[in-house]
């Protein structure tokens, strides 16, 4: 922490956190405020939060926590570009994504709602094969799709169809999971190999020309969370990093909690296929969207009956401890690397993989 | 009901209503698919049905009772064209939607999520005014925007913003309200006048070159619906009737209670502007949709009760009954017409209107 030039980045970053909401500068939506990285979270707070704030809203977790804390309310729209892509679909994808978002407030989904926005001329056999998935997927998570809407734009107003889901879970435990019970000295898990969707999606639009098997890594993660929950009660927070991925949501994580984050480079699991096609697009695997996979912050007195629970079961199979909370910088999230050097691993900027989910 | 060829149509519309649920024969989805109608009941029972069927989907209300009939859920997504038209905006139209269906059931709004697909180039001074008058309109019906996405697709891929809210209510009172409580004899209400909402998006187009003053009706009716059920238990039904009008909301009723609704054409109430704006179109003003009012089946010896609790509120003061559930012909909606003839409306065929909603 004592090279200059990174003495110089920590004060410029430590200047900008503790600068108030800015006001939007940008005239225009660009994909970079869909990406889920610093432009999203800048519309967020300067355009979204001043007109539609509230404090069930402020946290802006993957869900809110409603009613006296026993309900919880998440939603995503999927605009995900190849509809059908390795180890998953649309349809697939905002089933489990939903119920993933749930499932990081430790709730057990009650029912989902499924909104479809379909472009003129969309072949009614691929919206059958999506609704045929939703179906599989919502049986598999053990969650009904209660209600439903579908609307029809004209040809050149949509991109074959979108899917909005929601979903309401119950909250049937008394953890206060969340960023502000995040401490020093609580460790960081990752359920598995990272990057896995966001580098299946890339390579399925052929824009790559690589020749690689590779899943999404799409599933519904409340098993593995009432898993984990059931054998240790010391989990301070969980998260799944779908847009932005792990350094994103460890970077909402360091600046809602006001801690450091370090990663340790040489323990974050990430498959080979992916580290080579994250290299071919000059991508940090960091930064890579997952729809399989957690982060568990948890007590370091628990860390390891948290890894022994996630090892038990098929989802958290890779899982590893990735990293630690610390005093300082607070706000920073930094990455111990390989070669034994430190560097700041920032919010995602711009938007290198769109339409990603 | 002795004219020969009104007893060939009678006849017809049996033989169809008695078939079992049909394959969906188009290989493509249109934007009748999307129009709330013919085609979008069709796409409804014989594609998302069958993969996605479950008990609280299968009764396809305005929204769906979940946990012991507690809980309601609802979702719309919003693709009105032109985003700010007389009287509202794509936003306050999304909340008021989504608050409306929780009030069919006569829940009490608890939470909103919104989601928005944005298209890249969107101006952001628009996007920051559709979430001020969604802000303004949760403020209103005193229900907060609890969660929220955003997704941006490229240019050409979307048309400005569509939006999709969901809605989670709770249902406070012991009624069983639904169309399996409807009985010959029961009256049938409306709370206002008929096509204001549609008839403002077309004049709002431009394409009419009408100069008329119409606004949207878009309203939240939850307090209305408190009104009538605190001044009656013997609300039988309450839908809003959106895409497709008072006509299309009827058909389905009638279906479901396997009953006949006879309406009073002198008795439906519609504004001049809109006869005048339906005539130039060639729509019957009882296929367009509304966005703040509600059609309400009461009991026959509480529809004064029931007119009067509506008369009682702003947003009932044009309340009326229009018509009367009968024995036969069962599923079917007639109208009796000015002129003392009598002729059957059927469901909403095609889109007149597309993007209405």
């Amino acid at each position: 922490m004592t090279d200059p030039r990174e003495q110089e980045v920590l004060d410029r970053i430590e200047q900008r956190r503790r600068r108030p909401p800015r006001k939007l500068l940008d005239q225009h939506v660009t994909l970079s405020h869909g990406a889920g990285g610093k432009s999203s979270h800048a519309l967020t707070e300067a355009l979204f939060l001043p007109e539609l704030g509230n404090e069930l809203l402020a946290p802006l977790g993957d869900s809110a926590v409603l009613g006296d804390r026993r309900l919880a309310l998440t939603t995503d729209s999927f605009v995900v570009r190849p509809l059908f892509f390795p180890g998953g679909d649309i349809g697939e994808l905002a089933v489990n994504g939903t119920v993933n978002d749930l499932a990081m407030v430790g709730a057990r989904p009650l029912a989902l709602s499924a909104a479809f926005i379909v472009e003129e001329g969309f072949p009614t056999a691929d919206l059958q094969r999506i609704a045929a998935s939703m179906g599989a997927a919502a049986r598999a998570a053990d969650v009904p799709v209660a209600t439903g809407d579908t609307k029809v734009v004209e040809r050149g107003k949509g991109d074959g169809v979108y899917v909005c889901t929601t979903g309401v879970g119950a909250i049937e435990h008394d953890l206060e999971l969340g960023p502000s019970a995040i401490r020093p000295g609580d460790q960081v898990i990752v359920s598995g190999t990272l990057g896995d969707h966001g580098m299946a999606i890339m390579i399925a639009r052929g824009n790559l020309e690589l020749e690689v098997d590779l899943d999404s890594d799409t599933a519904p993660l409340h098993g593995l969370v009432a898993a984990l929950l059931a054998a240790t009660d010391d989990v301070r927070c969980l998260r799944d990093p779908t847009r932005g991925g792990l350094a994103t949501v460890l970077n909402e994580l360091a600046r809602a909690a006001d801690a450091a984050i370090v990663i340790d480079e040489a323990a974050v699991p990430v498959r080979p296929e992916v580290t080579g096609a994250c290299e071919i697009l000059g991508i940090d695997p960091l930064y890579v969207a997952n729809e399989g996979k957690l982060v568990a912050i948890v007590a370091p007195e628990a860390s390891e009956d948290a890894l022994a629970a996630l090892h038990a079961h098929p989802l958290g199979a890779g899982a590893a401890i990735v990293g630690e909370v610390r005093d300082d910088p607070p706000g920073m999230v930094l990455l111990e690397t390989t070669f034994g050097g430190r560097r700041v691993v920032d919010m995602l900027a711009g938007d290198p993989l769109p339409r990603i989910c």
